[in-house]
């Protein structure tokens, strides 16, 4: 390995392969603190040429690489496992804006630009690339894409590979493939954009990308509405939809057990409704026209909702700073959660019809398996993806109730795959969620995804571990 | 080959394997009545099962099989070639709506439907199927999947790719792969959805299919813009898509060399202004709230347009009737392109702000090479999708013009890929084009599609000779 170190050293520059145990430490554990895997050396090539070099040497020496951007990711994708054996293949200093076309509305961006980079470079030429998240103060636009993240614009603009034009891919090969296009409409062959999108870094690396973006709406307008359960929100999340069309932005549901949380945690948060309710909805309306058109829109709408007992009672926000205290309470809770002590996560989706059967339908299956056991139940309701996450029973510590993971997930990803789901909506699978893939996945299906790894990287040096 | 048709006919019954010539002749022309290939049988299963079953018996006796829908594809790709050695799988017979889902908005259909029974089947919903195109009523939704159709809608809603949630696929191997998921967020593994689609039926065979439903707009509104030039155009795409946001649903161009010919054959459609101008623009408006709404928002752009002097003169409909009037002219061109005879088509796509550059550096190119032709220009602007077609010079007859196809093909080719175009924006590739694919795609591309095809289909028994 010593051969292969020197010849990494020739490519980067001394500086930028780390083998000291503190200069690696940062790129081996994971976000959430959960694992610290072990690595030969951590490169830092700086441009894609540079990667492609890498990735030839890699292959030559038979050496395991983990592609990582951000490493903000949550299922344990960007980290190497505990062998030492692999490299980390970190594109951050890929981080360039390469262009904007303000009038094809696209950019053309190294992956390793930070999410808020690319937003702040879209906003500069007036125009809005809507991928947003918790973690785009951090995460890149590479690992975004590999694993096509989603967050709380997707009810308008979609996940991460509805906002991705075209991609530049270095191969298991250490080849480039220069798939930089930035065009609406393309049928000349195999959408291999899309196969590298969401693939983890398993198929290639993804070193830059055309994304779409979007005029800039004129207003944005927040509102919250208290209801009596699940199947009323759905009316609501209906309701809206025909009566506001694309200009609803946002639609995320909350249970009186998630606001409670977040109120005990951070009392100065504001309490927008006096009496107590069992369901919430933060709904975002955006206009093309003007403020008073978003005002108007979401009022009539609020108001039809009101006249049909959708909603029991709504407050729209009268102000940018109100707005920002609503979407708060939302984006409180997973800190909330923080701040009570850890539980069981998972990060799933349902058609949005079936959502109300499958939160009435599991709660009691959890209650029988684990009594007393506490629901965290929130989302982006309008994609149909929940974060159904499951904490302890008053007097039990978190980590007693820990050692029932896999018996709660078993008991969660069962009723989700039985009402159509995914147990990975918009995180990935990584090394967390590999053996649950195996166990829900039909065999024509797994044997697919299998041919094509072994077609694209018969190797297998593309992180592996992750995915399958 | 016997003992194959009696297999054959032992799955779908006697009456459903055709090989008399005058029962297969009408699956074996392409829709433009350009070429007739030869076949074994024509083979017309009910069911998806009955579709794995002779897939299985097409692999057993490696008879290689071409998927056929409402056969309307433009590029050969659903007509077998002149060997005579394949068989036709049509999926006709497979026509079933399965589901309509209103709440999560979406519906499952089989893959032979006709896309009109898509369109209406979601209206009697109350829903939005928003694919539109000039065949919908004979072409299937399996071969818009299989194709990645296009079409009038695009520029709001997206390709027939960005409409599919889920799809049902018979392999190579005659398994079934059930992926009829409805989910609008879904990452577990690699996305095999999007690389059947566009795959042209040879990777595999779409039996059905989950779409994604849209509210219908609450009204729609037409305008036509007369304008200097393309340059001028894609200035009133931006202010458009600045004033309108999402409610602009079609911008189509039209030359004034298209509009004459629309004129000339026939004289009896509207002619919506007195004097001539180089350029027109053909705008659609939706509005989820009013018709009010529409024509309010679309009278404000188009004042705004006026005043910048972006645009020259401008009609908005005042009717339905209107509305439909301005959109027929839109849709006689191919039809008045055909009255005047054969010409030389190319689907193209480039760069929305490339637009004009091409326009202005490929007129002259041709001019050079082929004096006196004429360029019948129109398309979905807004997607950067052209319809670029070459008639010949006065004097000179089609059919000697044709003679020059392919010169005339490599000058439009290389301009187009020389401004980042695609040679395929909506088409497909086919047997057509397949040459074109293998001389401009670089041989990384090209290498990583043969690998994957020769990883789900090792008997290269699906489709052969298209895309690949």
């Amino acid at each position: 390995m010593t051969d292969f170190l020197t010849h990494c050293r020739s490519v980067v520059g001394d500086a930028f392969v780390l083998d000291a145990p503190a200069d690696m430490a940062p790129f081996l554990t994971d976000w959430r603190g959960r694992f610290t895997g072990k690595a030969l050396a951590v490169l830092r090539p700086a441009t894609v040429e540079q990667v492609a070099a890498l990735v030839r040497a890699c292959a030559q020496w038979r050496v395991p690489l983990v592609p990582q951007g951000g490493n903000t990711g949550l299922v344990l994708g960007s980290v190497p496992d505990a062998g030492g054996g692999a490299v980390v293949l970190s594109l951050a200093r890929l981080n360039a804006i390469r262009q904007v076309d303000p009038i094809n509305r696209t950019m053309t961006v190294d992956a390793g630009c930070i999410l808020q980079q690319v937003q702040e470079a879209a906003a500069a030429e007036g125009c809005l690339f809507p991928l947003s998240l918790a973690a785009e103060g951090s995460c890149t636009i590479g690992g975004n894409l590999s694993t096509n993240a989603g967050g709380t614009a997707v009810l308008r603009y979609g996940n991460t590979r509805e906002l991705c034009l075209g991609l530049e891919v270095v191969t298991p090969q250490g080849e480039i493939w220069s798939g930089l296009r930035g065009l609406r409409k393309d049928n000349t062959g195999y959408d291999l954009r899309d196969l590298f999108i969401g693939a983890e870094g398993t198929l290639g690396i993804i070193t830059g990308a055309v994304l779409k973006l979007y005029p800039q709406p004129k207003a944005s307008i927040t509102a919250l509405a208290a209801l009596p359960s699940p199947t009323h929100a759905l009316q609501l999340l209906n309701l809206m939809q025909d009566h506001c069309g694309s200009s609803l932005t946002g639609f995320e549901l909350m249970s009186q057990y998630c606001l409670n949380l977040v109120a005990q945690q951070f009392p100065s948060l504001p309490k927008p409704f006096a009496a107590q309710h069992p369901q919430y909805v933060l709904m975002e309306l955006s206009s093309s026209e003007s403020e008073q058109h978003a005002v108007g829109l979401l009022e009539n709408a609020i108001g039809a909702a009101l006249d049909r007992d959708i909603v029991s009672d709504a407050v729209v926000a009268a102000s940018v700073a109100q707005s920002a205290g609503l979407w708060q309470l939302r984006e409180h809770i997973p800190l909330a959660q923080a701040k009570a002590g850890k539980n069981i996560k998972h990060d799933i989706s349902l058609p949005v019809s079936r959502i109300a059967d499958f939160i009435a339908a599991t709660g009691p299956l959890l209650e029988a398996a684990f009594p007393g056991c506490q629901l965290v139940c929130f989302g982006h309701l309008g994609d149909g993806n929940l974060h159904y996450n499951v904490a302890p029973p008053d007097g039990i510590s978190n980590e007693d109730f820990l050692r029932n993971q896999d018996k709660v997930n078993r008991v969660v990803h069962d009723s989700v795959v039985g009402f159509g789901g995914s147990i990975s909506a918009e995180h990935g699978i990584g090394a967390l969620k590999r053996d649950e893939l195996a166990h829900y996945k039909s065999p024509v299906e797994l044997n697919m995804m299998r041919a094509i790894k072994a077609a694209l990287d018969p190797l297998g040096i593309m992180n592996p571990g992750k995915v399958l």
